[in-house]
């Protein structure tokens, strides 16, 4: 009888091992867990922290018990493997009471990844900090905020959890600052589609400091000193700074380790180690559009793999071909969602590439309660690849992304995504959806009939002498406008077209774009020098708070 | 000057005259609309007759006014073409005061789609008997309903109108009752999927008659006569037994029609004859999967051919792809959506095919206010193509179907489901979506790790003396199993697997397959027959009522 031992027992370990027993009655399956429990929703323990998950029970998808009743597993939790002998195939465990030796046919590694811990000056002295990775961990933060009734919180770190917790303590009643290095909240999107949120924390009443360096914790936890000086009195720290892959044990096995010590596997998730194969978050995969080796810490990714692995185990033919890195959060009232690359990696790979930022509804706009889906879509303007998609919306920008993930995986270009036949009856979507106009809006300007700058372009084109044109109507002008831009209706632009000049580069804004772009074909085709300003005043007043 | 002529404005037509005019600013673009609105919000009709859209110029999303002042197109409605010389390049358009002759280069067609009107003994004295197509006909049944304040309406034909029409009547206050020829409502998807918007029409209090035909209508409207010759009373009546196309003007001018009346068209839209393009409803396509004739009346593919026209005549490459057909109707909490080919359009083709259903939550299910998507996915067995997928759900269904048209449009096989990675957080979706266990489950089939049958095989296992088997617990089975079946719950299945019949081929079954597929892999690793029945007790009481 052949024995598979699995280091892990979430996302990745608990996959393989129920996958593993369905194709195999006979194997023992052992699964060796650090923690206490298995297979809990990591992803929802700050809405536990909120209250909005009202069980901790709930928290506990499965437990050794059930696990053994339904699927004949081993599940030892509270049990930690302390070292691997790969020639001999035994792994050591040490639990509460003992260490024991245990012998594997093959070792599957799905250990995960930790948060870390930045060497900051006095963090050992806090013991009001907490990270958050498993179900102790949550306790012990619910524990604190009922034992010592916080007023403050910082988040240091406004990735996904520092941004779910931080909404969290926010709903019950904390005063909550954000502290986040990078220029903007969410380093996973870009920066105008990461105001969005950052708008959506201060309209809710929290602080957000960004490119702001916490440099050393004072008074045990009580104060935060800033790179600038300045300190910040709080009661409660949750460190959010990114994770690191649990490397430990595949480093003891003498594992190849690859890019910020993450494991390497082949395409059969093997490491470096016969018999020895790793799934998750603590794993190297390829990037399906770079080809180039990255990290990606996301559940459904993880699933995948240990689901594979079981497959490889059991004699079926698996490869993983990789990820795409697809993700969402909510921020209050938006989502923001996001897949494939973002422009800042886009720019970083020198990639020849071009944006587009579509205003959409999340349905028919005639129907109630239809609100916005901005949705960014970026592109290689020459073969048409899609590189990635970002959207934020109250509703519905999950389903656009998710759209877009499947057509990135599945190799369309943008002149397939108006094909898309997507559902549309007034409660649902739109007959064009913002999906479909995207990919518009690409092949417009793949095919040269209009061309963008982008926001962030705009200073430049100032400086160049570039004549800035507003098409809205005045009353929507005088409300809110760009400096330096000079309004002409839309509805009046063929009349008074020669007051525009021919000589200057134009650039044509409106609220978010469309009506920039019926002007700008407009006084193209009239032999003027055009380009839409991308988000148009949409973006500019949501960029600019 | 170039003129082109635009026979119909709302849809197809609209999106052809917008893109022409961005194209090009100097030709003569001229929309013929019979109607007295173009632009109008036509999905939207039915909820305006509900209430849920209040404003009836929220209907009207252009007119010919703000047309005229930002595309420079002429629009002229209350206006009909009522003949076509196509040696001359002319047609003859008929206002209320006159009728004059109108020359064209270009003629565009986009006439749309009429209700059927089926020859009823009586029909034409019930003057409280209404179709819905436009904006005057909602205005009538509006007025009909306010003057005559109907206690009971009967609606004929159960499609997406009929339902819409049922639910929006009956959220009046009026004691609706559905009628409907074929075996079961929505006869755009499959019976047993169909259930799930019976049971919820059954459970908001109408009366829903299913393989009933109104022979007659008798009483000014007041009754109507059934084949079986009962009678049912009725204030108000309405009629929603389908479309046709509206040929008449493409009859008239010679152009060669198709199917059931349609336009036919090449690639470019061009019909038989020359300078004579159509789009819309009345236009036959090729269907994408079958690569057959078909017609599909829906508001998606409608807008993407006008705007394709529009870019064939201002001299750029397109071609019509054909459709695949994806739609979705509310009934009242429940969504019911669906994309490509149903079961029994595969079985009328012949195709060889498998189906999975699965039943998944819109998002964690640890997370509050989780409900439940059921999907229905119709592939190839031999080589995994996606023929289709069938969703119900209060909430998420449209994005099941999305995802899984996108993948149908792509040519993905169901191998490649599993692979997608979908936005993830607990609010919005689930680490192993259900598309992406829709794909787990077809690819065991495809590989063989388990079979299953459909719940429409099942009389005809019992009567060839199959083993019934129900996995789920004694109290579950207690409050309701199907007749035949015997408990046998999984978790005590190892131990008294010897209970069961080694020579029977086994059918097992739980809530909804997920357990009794874990039962018939533990089942089959020991050298029993067994089959899944796919959607098992889920699907039995649904059907079941």
């Amino acid at each position: 009888m052949s024995r598979t031992v699995i280091v892990g027992g979430v996302a990745g370990g608990m996959s393989c091992a129920t996958r593993l027993r369905r194709l195999d009655e006979t194997r023992e399956i052992i699964i060796i867990e650090k923690g206490p429990d298995v297979s809990f929703a990591n992803c929802g323990l700050p809405y536990y922290v909120s209250g909005e998950i009202k069980e901790r029970s709930s928290l506990l998808v499965q437990t050794p018990q059930s696990l053994k009743a339904r699927f004949n597993l081993d599940v030892r939790v509270s049990s930690e493997v302390i070292s691997v002998d790969s020639d001999q195939k035994t792994i050591e465990v040490k639990t509460d009471e003992d260490i024991y030796t245990l012998s594997y046919d093959q070792l599957v590694l799905s250990p995960g990844a930790k948060p870390f811990i930045p060497p900051l000056e006095g963090i050992e002295t806090a013991d009001n900090l907490f990270t958050l990775r498993n179900v102790p961990d949550v306790d012990k933060i619910v524990t604190a905020i009922e034992e010592t009734k916080p007023k403050k919180a910082a988040v240091i770190g406004a990735g996904f959890i520092g941004l779910e917790m931080a909404e969290s303590l926010a709903n019950r009643g904390v005063e909550v600052t954000i502290i986040e290095m990078a220029p903007h909240v969410l380093p996973t999107v870009d920066y105008e589609m990461a105001a969005f949120a950052h708008n959506e924390l201060v309209a809710n009443g929290l602080t957000v400091l960004t490119e702001t360096s916490v440099v050393a914790i004072e008074d045990e936890g009580k104060s935060l000193v800033l790179a600038t000086g300045e300190k910040i009195a709080t009661d409660l720290i949750i460190l959010s700074v990114g994770v690191r892959p649990e490397n430990g044990l595949a480093e003891f096995a003498g594992i190849e380790l690859g890019m910020r010590g993450g494991i390497l596997v082949d395409e059969d998730y093997q490491t470096s180690v016969k018999d020895i194969y790793a799934v998750g978050d603590a794993i190297i995969v390829k990037h399906q559009i770079t080809k180039e080796d990255t990290m990606i810490a996301l559940a459904s990714p993880a699933n995948r793999q240990g689901r594979q692995v079981a497959d490889i185990l059991g004699g079926m033919k698996r490869k993983n071909k990789g990820s795409i890195g697809t993700a969402i959060v909510r921020v209050f009232n938006q989502a923001v969602a996001s897949t494939g690359l973002t422009e800042r990696q886009l720019q970083a790979l020198n990639y020849e590439f071009k944006v587009v930022h579509i205003d959409g509804k999340n349905h028919a706009g005639y129907y109630p309660n239809a609100s916005m889906v901005f949705l960014k879509l970026l592109f290689n303007p020459t073969t048409g690849e899609i590189y990635g998609a970002q959207a934020v919306g109250q509703d519905g920008a999950d389903k656009r992304i998710d759209i877009i993930a499947t057509a990135i995986k599945a190799g369309m270009t943008v002149d397939e995504l108006p094909e898309l036949e997507l559902t549309y009856a007034p409660p649902f979507g739109s007959a064009k959806d913002v999906v479909n106009m995207a990919g518009y809006a690409a092949l417009n300007i793949m095919e040269g009939v209009t061309d963008n700058i982008q926001l962030s372009e705009l200073s430049e084109k100032r400086d160049s002498g570039a004549y800035l044109l507003d098409v809205r109507t005045p009353t929507e002008f005088e409300k809110g406008n760009i400096p330096g831009f000079v309004n002409l209706p839309l509805n009046e632009l063929r009349e008074r077209m020669t007051e525009l000049p021919k000589d200057k580069e134009i650039i044509v804004s409106c609220h978010s774009g469309q009506r920039s772009y019926i002007a700008s074909r407009m006084l193209v085709q009239n032999g003027y020098q055009v380009k839409n300003l991308d988000g148009s005043h949409l973006l500019y007043s949501t960029v600019n708070g």
